[in-house]
């Protein structure tokens, strides 16, 4: 099988456009088949902001009541998509922006509501491997926003670290996909100030064992559980470090197995 | 040659909800391959305003700024596209959406400075139709909004009737492709206020007669240089009507000829 690299990149990396202009230029001399997964930044909050929409965040997640999904799509699908779609055919990587909604790529259903409402927020059911196959077969690069659809006409604010996995698993059928997760940190931490406590390899029971020592910081950990449970569904590797990994140009980053 | 139709709707049905409905229910019933080139309507100034954006337009040509191509890339590849794309899905009708950046499909030119500075206007250059007739192959429906790029990171305002109609002519090597303009008036009138005074076939001859008596309204002026520029460049047919016109239930609507 050949090699499918789903690259996602935080929204540290996409708030700072001299970074992300070095990722992209990175990202497009990686090698062989590949997807990029962005996330949002603070763009979204600012734009509520500036068009007076209560932004509402618990634990790291957005409540997404409409006005904010009507915000969301515009700043992830609209502004940062497409300007990462452009500046990458200026690489001479030939991307396409996608949602879940285009080519029905990615099915999810809205939350349901138990303690909280978390509004139009969507749970991956299934990822539909069709269009982006003939894609990656034509060497393009589809280029996923944190939206999906629930084939209702509805578009749902879905977690960008949760698509790339999504993504990993349902193309591991084909594939053979490796997750790699770029952010501002050089990977998995032992301790969070410090940039060279790295955790180089990590297994699950080594994850199981720091976690009931709460090494990790909060969001850090459904990060991993994402990257656990995609070892657990085919995905063959997941590599979490700075945007250097990509280019296999930095020492320090965390590789997990299971 | 296999038949092709590129369909354009106009901005005052993007911006009525039930009769966008009722268009994208009726566009998902046409047969055999389709694209969809969709306006912006009122939304891009409507968030202009609310952002405190100053909107410039002369002959209903928006001068855009960069704050002003943010909002453009926002509204019309966010928001108005995206959720075309998924109510698209939910007609079972298996869209993507594009700008000209994505897949590298529409390449243009900053409009050169003369006596307006229109700002990142592009003026199409090439159509690559690489991409969509990989997607069109595999019976899936590119969604286009009015933007294009130029292939160095930068999007650009593009007319969304320019946009159709270069497609038209791109894809006209490898297609039969039909242009279909579909907006708020029953077709091309002889008399502005009377719906009924639709001119039913018009050849070259006859528009140039008629452009000189001054009987077209400013909009439609530049709408038909497209269409015959379009005819010209190897388009089959091209139709102007309201959205009936693409389920062949109306009666009336313009046929163009050369």
């Amino acid at each position: 099988m050949e090699t499918l690299k789903i690259i996602k990149v935080g929204g540290n990396i996409i708030d700072n456009e001299a970074a992300l202009q070095k990722f992209l230029s990175q990202f497009s001399t990686v090698k062989g088949l590949k997807i990029l997964v962005h996330g949002g930044g603070k763009l979204a909050t600012q734009m509520s902001k500036e068009m007076n929409v209560p932004v509402n965040m618990i634990d790291g997640r957005r409540i997404t009541d409409a006005p904010t999904l009507d915000i969301i799509t515009m700043v992830y699908a609209g502004k940062i998509n497409k300007n990462i779609v452009a500046k990458l055919q200026a690489n001479n990587c030939n991307a396409i922006g996608f949602t879940g909604a285009d080519g029905n790529t990615i099915l999810s259903v809205k939350r349901p509501v138990k303690k909280l409402d978390y509004g139009f927020v969507g749970d991956v059911k299934k990822v539909n491997t069709k269009v982006l196959d003939v894609l990656l077969e034509n060497k393009v690069t589809p280029v996923f926003c944190a939206i999906t659809h629930d084939k209702n006409g509805q578009l749902l604010n879905t977690n960008a670290d949760t698509i790339a996995s999504e993504l990993a698993i349902g193309l591991s059928k084909h594939y053979k996909t490796e997750l790699i997760y770029c952010f501002e940190k050089n990977g998995v931490l032992l301790s969070i100030d410090d940039e060279d406590s790295v955790i180089d390899y990590m297994d699950t029971g080594t994850y199981e064992t720091l976690k009931i020592r709460n090494t990790f910081a909060d969001g850090m950990l459904p990060k991993l559980e994402n990257c656990y449970n995609a070892l657990h569904e085919g995905v063959s590797k997941v590599i979490i470090g700075n945007p250097t990994v990509i280019s296999n140009t930095n020492q320090k980053f965390t590789t997990l197995f299971l």
